[in-house]
């Protein structure tokens, strides 16, 4: 028969985290070209021809996890320094790391990062660091989907030097990649700590011109409030809304430290929030208000952060440590259930990307960002409810299958598209010279 | 040549967690018969003639981690219920379907949970439920080291009757079970808010007159505290001390709720905790001041509870957790660092049941309880410290071998002496059971 699909994935139990959470116990999903053509029961579309099939082996067809913040490259630091008061894990051991950096390293460090994502199931991410470009490369060689964003701050950057080349950069960055596929470009000031006022205007500014993404830390730390207190007379997030950048294109990661006024702010201009719990917990930061976040209705996304602050970039693992913290910290066993939890990783972090159109749900005409489960495993026997075990049970490891932009990027825990040795090795290099510093 | 070792495993980074840390770069462990015979550098160590070599391949080889306290069989319960107020969840779900429950179901579970502890590293467990005696045979017939004890209450068991029964049901697995190289039996008392006065001096008295661990519940929830305290006058901890049950071979599982007094007690009378962070945060118990318990000296190990509040049994999860946890509850980056960690996960659980003269570290002339890890994937490169890696970055998947007793149970992710399909498939049809009523 001539195949009327280019991949299909059939004997799944398919989650689709559409608007009405469709599930299909027995489904398939078939795919042409880029994007998903059909969703529905494996009785009606499990013998649709297509050129390569994936049996699900009754085990869980999902979305891609969108991990909203990340620095990839980190990897490369990955347990170099834990432990520590946070200027001397900054001062003493992550940032002269940092200054040995380069285009190159940064690239290694990145696909390191994009491999580990695609082994554990996650399909977008979106990345801020130093050499974004290189970033931008690594990402679109590995395949993924990713916002990237070269970081801005005030002092100068081992990249691009002063920060008015760093506004170049990031224009340069949004022309290089404005027709691919896969790599879209947000504008990202660090920090209201380690950014002037006319930096986050124009940072502001540059976004809104190009209809991109402002990505920035926000309310990180007590320290961090305290300080822009100081500094300005306000909270971080009512020094953002003073000078006008609060907006629906902004993505604040962390949001730990957050004042009632600060929710209603972030509320009324419909900014977007990515949460990192595991990053928060190790740092010693706090523990974000996120369940109250998601009852005012802001738009809340999971994100691992980097891996010198986690270690890894399990984003099921963060799912597990999201559902669990809120529920220690606030006594009520209710708050952060699976569902809430599951469209955090999936269709809500998608949408605080600005992506929501393009991935995080499996409807047809969507983008084929779509995993695969194995749940024929002890650890994840026997199953009631599906959403309980993707946020309680299963771990990044249990993904069998990884398809971005409906390209296969993963299958039977083998990555298809990407020299793992090569990869590892390369990071292994890069260490040692941190190693020698 | 002929061999003077039944086992060799070479060529890893050996972290013997011995009382003086050692760890070897390149290092070699030989085994004879159960036990480890010699520990040392590969290149003395390496040429060792063997029956049967595990060829480490640069990974790293350290104990296998011991789990204070579970409930194997609740493997039957993963993930029937999660989310909800704890009366509903324990009233509605989780009774119903223990009333369900028998020597045969217990098997199956317990079996299922052995499975998933041996993948992931864990090769001792401490189990507290109903029909232990098939318990045992489980953790026996899986090869597993375990400390089982039937579950004693006011109230009749359905395996038992009444308590008369359950002193007779405990003292019979004690004399059952007294010469096993790898099961021995511990007095298990629910907890003071289910246990009369009466019940709790008496299975003190029969644990000191048979040498055995006595293991509870205590001070689980606020609410228990408040309650034991209305009842007795004194919180759970003071109550048991009243009672004169507290004493070294008590271990208290979870420990959430203390008062400073309770602290002083525990450390006063050497009693050993086990946290169980990933279960407490999920029930909304809380945070268990496990720092201030270390900082006074109290022996304390790492514990998932049951896969009902979890919701598996991977240690490795729970050391990333209670590392994590402690952080952003204390905002202390340095409380729980990794080494500690790694020490309640080992000896010090070890410790806490008693074992270890027997297991929890890689010392000559102890019990061969070992496990590999494979270092060589992109989650865990590069590697800096390998103490960092096992508590942030290593999850079960990682482990390739687990050897218990001298007996090899796991190589390459494959179980070698239990049949997991049927274990598997005997659970779903458990499970159907219960998901029927």
């Amino acid at each position: 028969m001539t195949p009327t699909a280019d991949l299909l994935i059939t004997n799944g139990l398919v989650i689709t985290m559409d608007a009405q959470n469709r599930i299909f116990e027995n489904g398939a999903v078939t795919i042409i070209g880029d994007a998903i053509a059909a969703i529905g029961p494996a009785d009606k579309l499990g013998a649709t021809p297509a050129r390569e099939t994936i049996d699900a082996c009754g085990g869980i067809v999902m979305p891609g996890l969108v991990n909203t913040h990340t620095h990839a490259a980190m990897t490369l630091f990955r347990g170099l320094a834990d432990d520590l008061p946070l200027a001397e894990w900054l001062n003493d051991h992550i940032f002269p790391a940092e200054a040995l950096l380069d285009a190159d390293k940064v690239h290694a460090g990145t696909l390191l990062g994009c491999a580990e994502m695609i082994l554990s199931g996650i399909t977008c991410f979106c990345d801020m660091y130093l050499f974004e470009g290189a970033a931008a490369r690594a990402a679109a060689a590995a395949g993924m989907r990713a916002v990237v964003g070269e970081v801005l701050y005030d002092f100068p950057s081992p990249n691009y030097g002063p920060i008015e080349k760093g506004f170049d950069c990031t224009r340069l960055l949004i022309d290089t990649w404005k027709d691919d596929p896969l790599v879209s470009v947000a504008v990202e000031p660090h920090s209201p700590y380690l950014c002037a006022p006319d930096l986050l205007t124009e940072a502001a500014n540059i976004a809104r011109d190009n209809r991109v993404p402002l990505v920035i830390h926000l309310s990180e730390t007590r320290k961090e409030v305290e300080d822009v207190r100081q500094k300005y007379g306000a909270t971080p997030v009512g020094h953002l809304a003073e000078l006008g950048v609060l907006a629906p294109n902004l993505l604040a990661c962390h949001c730990v430290v957050l004042s009632d006024e600060d929710m209603d702010l972030l509320a009324e201009h419909d900014v977007k929030v990515s949460h990192n719990p595991e990053s928060n917990m190790k740092l010693a930061s706090g523990i974000a208000p996120v369940a109250e976040l998601i009852r005012r209705g802001i738009c809340t996304g999971l994100g691992t952060d980097g891996c010198s602050s986690n270690n890894n970039l399990d984003l099921f693992a963060e799912m597990d440590m999201a559902a669990k913290l809120h529920k220690a910290s606030s006594l009520d066993p209710t708050v952060m259930d699976a569902a809430t939890v599951l469209h955090m990783a999936t269709i809500d972090g998608a949408r605080a990307l600005g992506l929501d159109r393009i991935t995080g749900s499996l409807e047809s005409g969507k983008k084929a960002d779509i995993i695969v489960i194995d749940t024929n495993r002890p650890h994840l026997t026997p199953m009631y409810r599906p959403e309980s075990h993707l946020v309680y049970a299963v771990g990044g490891s249990d993904v069998t299958a990884t398809i971005v932009n409906g390209r296969v990027l993963m299958k039977d825990r083998r990555l298809l598209h990407l020299d793992l040795e090569k990869t590892m090795a390369d990071a292994r290099q890069i260490a040692n010279e941190i190693r020698n510093g």
